[in-house]
């Protein structure tokens, strides 16, 4: 256990709502239609909150019960504001006793619930779809202890990425995992959405990384699984059916996450390339070349390029292509990198793969080169609105998607872009237009998922399926899988109190389209 | 779907029961005492084989099915010939539907069913503890499909580790997890027990690389989630359940897993260092210094090496030392690789971290090296009857329980002996007598088990409960944990007709001990 100190140390967000870098410009959440309105679903019979539980969660956590309209308001919408719940209530707890009284409570008296973290999450999971109440992480920012033998983190869900990752930085290790909303998501929030992000290719997913967690059921009984141990093979894994469960399982209070150490060499390359099929062959052969000091291998179209250049006024040093790629290397010898990039390079280039690029070393020209990746997801949101898929593929297909949708869509989209973790097999297909429109969204869906499942994709390689995607599990696993994540949900949260309308399709007749 | 030339491909090992490199030595498995006698466990009530059953059987696998009491009995035993089943049953499916049809039979008659891979596990997980129906995996050995430009195998259950090891290798890729007893393991048995093993270090662990699984339910009821994705998050990850279970939850059919570039270069370093201070040091050095090309840091005792020596008639190059330490570098540039490894071998020796030592490129040489760690549990086999303990511990402490171990059972035990895995944390303690005997146990256990939990250390790293560490699951799991286990159990698998007696501690009326 840590020293109060260190507990302390990554405090400094209290109470504040940090967004990631650059909020969707100038639309409050008072525009945001309510989501009980834009989709047709029907409310579960969950009881309805009084002055007596108010009164109830003050005792139990006085002054972090947070009740008055505007205050509760930034918890009720998205990031992206899509979705809109109409919640009365926020919860901010401090320790795991606190949220074990939480829920026994909301067990006992048949209340809804949403966990939330950053609420950075794309899929609308993380804002209720009625009333529930906000039990929110953002006061359980704790770091519990750090080995620097192991490399083990052990911390309270609600510290923020970028924190953590400062944290650790200062001690020569890094976090496992690298996303755009780092500056407000938090990592219970990650756990629970198993986010995959910038790192996953070189450091895997969290499903390896997550070492141990602590995690409240429905009923309020914690469960301590929190293991700082690279290896334990006594009984069943629980945490796993908690990593990804999007809060409808459990609520998850800690983490413990294996780290690795912080690389010596940093490089990044942009390159620009003249056709897709370029850049599946630039993939093979730096994955060949770099071997194990590639880290990262992104991609993007030139319409996303079009866009951080027009929205955000980011300069790239590389035009022109109709291609953009990320490669970056992490190792523990620069000279040895540099030699195994500049090689690659020399390659790539005679060979006509890559027909203009740059490299960085230095940290500010590397965090801007990543700055043209990573706000992509920001940019588009000054397009208007966005419908976003987030779509596992063979990666020799990954680009036909975004042609196909531009050819089907024409001129009833604004834009149709695609990018994203090209190394994972992950496209980041986005749709924009100026407002939501019904018609819209049909010519996309189900088309897309059919386009997916026909290549056995998935139709959520990261985002998860949270409120949006739920009903269209069927496109990415058969019914018997369905019927048996409905038997785990009915097992642990038999009244269905945990985030309610979320990750598994609601029976037919409470349809959400 | 792979060609039938393909499917074919791995056959070979059709009926033959292989073991690893080297039988223990000379006690026929009629020696075996059988598990009912040396353990006071009672035979929960489960319906006795008849006649009908096995014409059943017959008709479902014509001559698959074995029943002669020689035929039967290498599948009663483990292969440390420590505990003995006493089925009259073998089954060798080799579909899906042949073990779907199975499973439904023996859940509609409640009849027991233990499944069996390559029956190399070291807890007695594999065997059946009564008359327990043996369903074999052997004749489930094709491979389904493999795509290069990902490096996603899928296969079925019973492929032996070697076998699919070697098919990649001819296309440039490896097995993510490499073992002593490669040569007879299946990837079935590998995934249900979360086999660890010698590359863990660098791939990290099978929760992260197994993509997939096929497994089929206690009732007979099929569940397909073999994706052939990096990244998938549609819904709870079912497959993580089944992963490490040791087919107590389901019968795992089909495996998709992730697997490796095959490295350019691979370097082995066995070096001699005079305490394990010095052992420790040496890794920390070695992480820093070798970085992302690390992929194996072991060690052994003295006394091991006496062993393998002995029993074995392996030489080292290296001797003299109190302890001994294999180091693997896996790399895409050999240049590099070797220069790394220098620089850390001239610090390390400069440093006196490292006494003596001696450094293979070439495959024989690293073959012969690698011998000398492999084979230490082999050549414990030939001092009697070996307990074996599987811990994970901070690394610091790793040694200590060796030592403490030693000054406690003095002259009572005829050797202690401590080698392992400690770039993951995990000790392989191992205690030989002439035989086994009830008051060296006592002696042992439970202390081990209370050592290990005072530091919070794990009481099976890798090689999971089966039968004989089932009772001690909470000196390594809460109560409340163990509890959830239950209910996932009791939910899969209602009539406990899988794997009985094993994972899960028995009621205390059915006592193990």
């Amino acid at each position: 256990m840590a020293s109060p100190a260190l507990w302390a140390l990554l405090r400094g967000c209290r109470g504040r709502v940090l967004r990631p870098r650059g909020d969707p410009p100038g639309r409050g959440s008072a525009e945001v239609v309510a989501t009980s309105e834009r989709y047709a679903v029907r409310r579960l019979p969950f009881a309805r909150l009084g002055d007596s539980d108010v009164a109830f969660f003050e005792r139990v956590m006085p002054g972090r019960v947070v009740t008055g309209e505007e205050e509760v308001k930034p918890f009720n919408v998205d990031w992206l504001k899509s979705v809109r719940g109409c919640s009365q209530l926020v919860l901010k707890p401090q320790t795991t006793a606190e949220v074990s009284q939480v829920l026994r409570y909301c067990y006992e008296r048949n209340l809804a619930v949403t966990p939330q973290g950053g609420n950075t999450g794309l899929v609308g999971g993380s804002v209720p779809v009625f009333d529930e109440i906000i039990l929110s992480t953002a006061l359980m920012n704790r770091v519990i202890s750090f080995d620097k033998v192991s490399g083990i983190l052990v911390c309270q869900a609600g510290c923020v990425l970028e924190r953590l990752s400062e944290y650790l930085e200062e001690q020569g290790f890094i976090m496992p995992l690298d996303l755009g909303a780092k500056g407000s998501c938090h990592i219970g929030g990650n756990v629970a959405t198993n986010a995959g992000g910038l790192r996953l290719l070189r450091y895997g997913s969290l499903r390896g990384t997550v070492l141990g967690l602590e995690v409240v059921l429905a009923d309020g009984s914690a469960v301590d699984c929190l293991a700082s141990l690279r290896k334990d093979n006594t009984g069943y894994d629980l945490k796993q059916l908690f990593i990804g469960s999007e809060g409808t399982l459990g609520v998850i209070t800690a983490v413990s996450i294996l780290c690795p150490q912080k690389p010596k060499a940093v490089n990044v390359a942009f390159l620009g390339c003249q056709s897709f099929a370029k850049v599946l062959e630039t993939f093979t052969t730096c994955r060949a070349m770099l071997g194990e000091i590639l880290s990262a291998y992104e991609f993007m179209d030139e319409k996303c390029m079009e866009l951080v250049e027009r929205h955000l006024k980011l300069s790239s040093p590389v035009t022109g292509s109709p291609f953009y790629v990320l490669i970056e290397t992490s190792g523990s010898n620069s000279t040895h990198d540099e030699e195994k990039l500049n090689n690659f390079l020399e390659q790539a280039t005679a060979s006509g793969l890559v027909t203009d690029g740059t490299v960085a070393t230095d940290d500010k020209k590397i965090k801007a080169l990543w700055s043209l990746r990573e706000r992509i997801t920001e940019a588009l949101t000054h397009e208007g609105y966005v419908y976003k898929y987030d779509i596992s593929l063979p990666v020799g297909k990954l680009y036909d998607l975004v042609t196909d949708m531009r050819a089907r869509l024409g001129q009833s989209a604004k834009s149709v872009v695609g990018y994203g973790h090209l190394g994972d097999g992950n496209l980041h297909l986005n749709i924009t237009a100026e407002s939501y429109s019904h018609s819209l969204l049909d010519a996309i869906e189900p088309f897309v998922y059919e386009w997916t499942a026909r290549c056995s994709g998935s139709i959520s390689a990261e985002h998860g399926l949270g409120f949006k995607k739920k009903q269209f599990i069927q496109y990415s696993k058969p019914s018997e899988a369905v019927a048996l994540m409905q038997r785990f949900k009915a097992m642990l949260d038999p009244k269905g109190i945990l985030n309610p309308y979320k990750t598994l399709p609601s029976a037919p007749e409470s349809s959400t389209r």
